[in-house]
């Protein structure tokens, strides 16, 4: 057993080893498919390209440090099946990708053609009945199903112990029955075009808080047995964490550096995405400047000099300096639940330092 | 304990049982969202009347009498479990019939609007923002979506002992790959325009076989504990039955009765699925007549007389007697893998009861 406060390599290397049992899990059932059914291959590549293609992990980040925080030990036999159950976020946030990005019709993702949109061209190309767009949103679904349905099979294949099982059962359900009642919220309002406060910042609970960050921290304390006083700070700190991690979200996607956050810029107003930002703007502007805001969300055809005005705006009407205030306030009552629950070292430090890096970051 | 050979009310009323346990497990769900997540009612809702609104409950049935194959004893302390466990399967099954009426574009499913058109009536009749196909697409997708992520939570929660569970793991691993995969290669082949008895046969052997009959079984028959020797004689029991009533359903989409079937006669060839009665009919015609055929395959505008056509067609050149050949067979196979596998009554003369029922259907 390594000392407590002391960083583990497996800390230190998380990512390279979430990547490594995503990989052996999907060759491994790739073996098996190539054998019963092989014309499957083709779906089961595309999956394991996406899931391995990119991605910045911090389900499973989230997920270590919580079983780091009720004592999870490396160096002890778990370590391999806490690795896997926690690898197997990736796959649901996988299927939630492919889907979103089915629903929203994106054509790229990580500067890659989505899936849908490849299938379809790989329809266009052999020149195969039908339309190639309707192959491709087969395809999309079918492959976010079978993610879908691995995530479950990963995690209950991880090894881990029947009663540690038997405790994650309700939050992983609660995760993705909460994801998914997120995406269902959010589409409902940009129908609606519903621009509350309130609303958005519901969306953010759901969509990113619950399902980033607070439930994969209490999957994993729930892995390591943590006592229920653990489980409770830890959902507290990570249900306002994951706030602010997507408020801070929502500043990259009107302000951010396209160059680095890899998302032409304004994308998020030409999708005519509901956040608290916009919501902000639209209370506090004049009913002038509201009906400009109004009319520019959710127009796919938004120029750069739009977008500039609309920066400017949020600017100016103080919208963007509320959020960053509203982020300043979730991050120390995040840091005040976090110091008030008894966290085994070195999770308290890292925890701390996660908090500070998603919601300080600039990608 | 009941008479052994007698049938017990839970094995004559069975479907009346799953249904209650559905009803059970979304109640109990809805009455969480509605107190977290109030927008999300109308998918839960939508999902609740999609599964709750008809049904053969076929894979719960087979699952049932495999259970009871391996002794499984309705008047034993595990059966609530084994009801709530086995009705789970009733909810894969959603996920693939509102991901699959998607696919097909499909605007009906047991005389009611599919779950997407539905939805995009819905956002019509509200004059919402954006396209109501896009917003159906959406609903539909992400309703499917929780349907296969509470199917496997309902499983997990059924009370199962866990070792029970743990020998669920496969089969349950299995029977959700296979269907995908069988989705997948029926897409792909419609797509690529093959029409060969072999890939016909594999597309029966995942879609139907596999995931209606031959795992359910299996699934059944590990909750009960059953010996090696009982899954692997109840597996060839079902692959064979599995295929048979594969075959049936490809002639009853040609040939059946619309008024008692439910689906328009002819959908099936409109749809331009590749059956092995089509493939039959391709290879036994000659070259003029498999022209015909082939050029009427999949052609959306077919008329009820272009309909008469390719079934005066289909039967002339024996395609249709060998399908039925085909289904004896089949039948008879099953048969002789039952009598000679070890299976407790009155699984065993039930299961043959069956088998005659799913082959020799007229709906």
């Amino acid at each position: 057993m390594s000392a407590p406060h002391q960083l583990h390599p497996l800390d230190v290397e998380l990512p390279k080893h979430v990547e490594e049992a995503l990989a052996h899990y999907l060759s491994a059932h790739l073996a098996t498919i190539a054998r019963t059914e092989e014309s499957f291959v083709g779906a089961v590549d595309a999956l394991t390209g996406f899931v391995l293609g990119g991605g910045k992990r911090i389900r499973p980040t989230f997920a270590w440090w919580g079983w780091r925080a009720g004592g999870g030990d490396p160096d002890g036999p778990d370590t391999p099946a806490v690795l896997t159950a926690i690898s197997s976020l990736e796959l649901v946030q996988a299927c939630a990708l492919v889907h979103d990005d089915l629903m929203d019709a994106s054509a790229t993702r990580r500067g890659a053609p989505t899936v849908h949109v490849a299938f379809a061209g790989q329809h266009r190309a052999h020149g195969w009945l039908g339309q190639p767009e309707r192959f491709g949103l087969a395809a999309a679904l079918l492959i976010g199903d079978l993610a879908l349905a691995w995530a479950d099979d990963m995690l209950q294949g991880s090894g881990l112990p029947a009663a540690a099982l038997e405790r994650l059962r309700d939050p992983w359900h609660g995760m993705r029955t909460e994801m998914l009642a997120g995406q269902y919220l959010d589409m409902l309002t940009q129908a609606r075009g519903e621009s509350a406060a309130e609303v958005a910042l519901r969306i953010a609970r759901h969509k990113t808080a619950a399902y980033t960050v607070e439930r994969p921290l209490q999957l994993g304390a729930a892995m390591a047995g943590g006592s229920a006083e653990l489980v409770a700070g830890l959902r507290r700190f990570g249900a306002d964490l994951g706030v602010a991690f997507q408020l801070r979200d929502d500043l990259l996607g009107v302000f951010g550096d396209p160059a680095i956050t890899g998302k032409p810029a304004g994308d998020d107003l030409r999708e005519g995405k509901r956040t608290l930002l916009v919501a902000l703007g639209l209370d506090r502007a004049g009913a002038a400047e509201a009906a400009r805001l109004r009319g520019a969300i959710g127009r796919a055809d938004l120029t750069e000099s739009d977008v500039a005005g609309v920066r400017a705006l949020l600017v100016e009407v103080g919208a963007v300096d509320a959020v960053e205030q509203r982020i300043t306030e979730l991050t120390d009552s995040a840091m005040d639940a976090l110091h008030a629950t008894p966290v085994a070292e070195p999770a308290a430090t890292r925890l701390a330092e996660l908090a500070v890096s998603v919601t300080k970051r600039t990608h």
